[in-house]
């Protein structure tokens, strides 16, 4: 079933203040989780709605928070979360940190107390559509991707998100997690019958599994690089990098020793940074943009090895889905929809996407 | 032969004297580059001085370079490094970035109209040196990264470092490139028989090769992750990331289109970017620093797959060589050594390591 972007949203809506939300946020929440499926990141829309009531019922989601910045700077803040789900503190820090760096070239906001905020990426583009560089990190509050040589998980997937503002070329937009591959490749494999790629993941004695049943029972990613031969330790130091920007400089919660250090503690209280930069403080107008759009045009005429896979610059796959699912809609397996249908009854949210 | 610390400055600065750089220039320039030599990070040390004698022989590089800021605002810079070998505008910008985010907790200074600047993570530890958290990137004059499904390098080797500090545990120190592994490992493989891993470097037809001879004539690095299926479009985004903060930011020239877009250039124009970050701008004093080194010691404490072979955490062998080689001295190879005296000998300064 393909649903309009306006139509989810609206569902989506109706769910969150069910839940408790007020108005303001279960409309910034809709549309942070749509401005991943309208791109076709499918991993970080409306896929994560099981998700959120699951935490919902854990009693990890604080619904009517105080989101309130606990220091401030002209080009720093730290923000309080309330233990708000991220996309709504998420969106106050970006564009936070979007109004400071347009009076001052740069600008940096932290913020702790929060759970997941769906797609690093999505904060991003709040800042390159005004023009500026977005960089958008996260923590997680479990750990999945094993440290070089240990048997361990000890990092969520910690993505590193880099948005960028061309002209003729819209955005760069990056967004990776700092495994090897996310979670959802090994349930596709499993889904597939399909071997695992040797280095995607561990089994529980830390040595690499092919196997997607064992893989997804140890639940072990490998950092990017995924075998030491393959440099995983570079993957390690990124998503240890993400850690200290989202959790030890935010003060958030390490989730590994969580427990240990903060017993008393009801939430998980995870970390998200984010990063403005006007390339105006640097460059003058438009030359940034000019210059990316030379750079992006350059990787699109290399040669491809296959004729019929060319290159692809970062960005290109969520512009595509963005124009046929403006058109077409969001397409929504029915077993989601389903699962969804059952979240929105289960709160008496009313259901709006028809029968 | 092993050679003091002090000792390989100083015969390093009497080649940067003849060479025509200031004594303060050349003082600086040593200093970089004997940082990486006492922490083990030999590719990034007194290793580059062929490099740097083939620069000058091209007429790279200008000796007496006016260093200048021509930009600047209370969180950013763009600083002209007049065509200088980087190290002495990589640590003037790295300074005024440390200077300016004391004041304010945050700062980005970009340099342009640069050169090599040795190793991007001894940058980083002037800021960790001043309590902040230093991040440090550079684009490079040629590609060597061949990004993924194409066949053509578009990026230099160019690297992310980061470093922050901890208080027990020294610095947090992260320095990578972005390829999956230097052309070093290559070389490495040629000299002692063995054969590549795959999916270190292709051919030129941009497919994998295993062959070290191969790997060396194509010059063809993968991007981190190696192969597609391994994810090695991140590493293709984060090197892109790099060349957009150091090039388009700054406004150094992006290689690949170099000759076609300023024919008339007489240098390279490679670009750095450089960003500080004080801890207490979020945190209060010390909190950052103990919970950086509980994150570390947690990955101290992680079981091992081989119980010969501990977690490590990004920065422990750069310490321990350093602890080393303070003591022993630093080893540098009768050939690196020949070559050195060759170069010192060719501009007429004197030789002080002996016979």
């Amino acid at each position: 079933m393909n649903i309009q972007r306006r139509d989810l949203e609206r569902q989506l809506e109706a769910i969150f203040t069910a839940w408790g939300m007020s108005d303001e946020h279960a409309r910034i929440t809709a549309l942070r989780l749509t401005d991943a499926d309208i791109r076709g990141i499918d991993s970080h829309g409306v896929t994560l709605m099981p998700l959120y009531a699951e935490l919902r019922a854990q009693g990890q989601v604080n619904f009517r928070p105080r989101i309130r910045v606990l220091r401030e700077s002209p080009v720093t803040a730290l923000v309080d979360a309330d233990h708000m789900l991220g996309h709504v503190p998420g969106t106050f820090a970006m564009e936070l940190a979007i109004g400071k760096a347009r009076q001052t070239g740069l600008a940096a906001v932290a913020v702790k107390n929060s759970n997941h905020y769906g797609a690093a990426g999505v904060y991003g583009l709040l800042a390159a559509g005004e023009g500026l560089i977005g960089m958008s990190f996260t923590s997680v509050w479990h750990g999945v991707i094993v440290p070089t040589f240990g048997r361990e998980p000890m990092f969520g997937t910690n993505p590193i998100a880099f948005v960028a503002p061309a002209r003729k070329n819209g955005v760069f937009f990056f967004d990776a997690a700092t495994s090897t591959v996310a979670v959802g490749k090994l349930k596709l494999a499993k889904i597939h019958g399909r071997r695992l790629h040797e280095g995607w993941a561990m089994g529980e004695d830390g040595r690499p599994t092919t196997d997607p049943e064992a893989g997804l029972a140890a639940m072990r990613l490998t950092p990017l690089g995924g075998t030491r031969a393959m440099s995983s330790h570079k993957g390690y130091g990124l998503a240890a990098m993400v850690e200290i920007l989202c959790s030890m400089l935010a003060g958030a919660y390490y989730a590994p020793t969580r427990e240990r250090r903060h017993p008393e503690a009801k939430h998980w209280n995870i970390g998200h940074f984010f990063l403005a930069i006007d390339p105006k403080a640097f460059r003058g107008e438009g030359e940034f943009e000019d210059d990316l759009d030379d750079m992006i045009d350059a990787l699109h005429a290399v040669p491809p090895v296959d004729p019929d896979q060319p290159v692809l610059v970062a960005g290109d796959p969520e512009k595509r889905a963005m124009a046929e699912r403006t058109k077409n809609g969001i397409p929504v397996p029915p077993s989601l929809l389903a699962e969804v249908r059952a979240i929105a009854a289960e709160c008496g949210a009313p259901w709006l996407l028809g029968p």
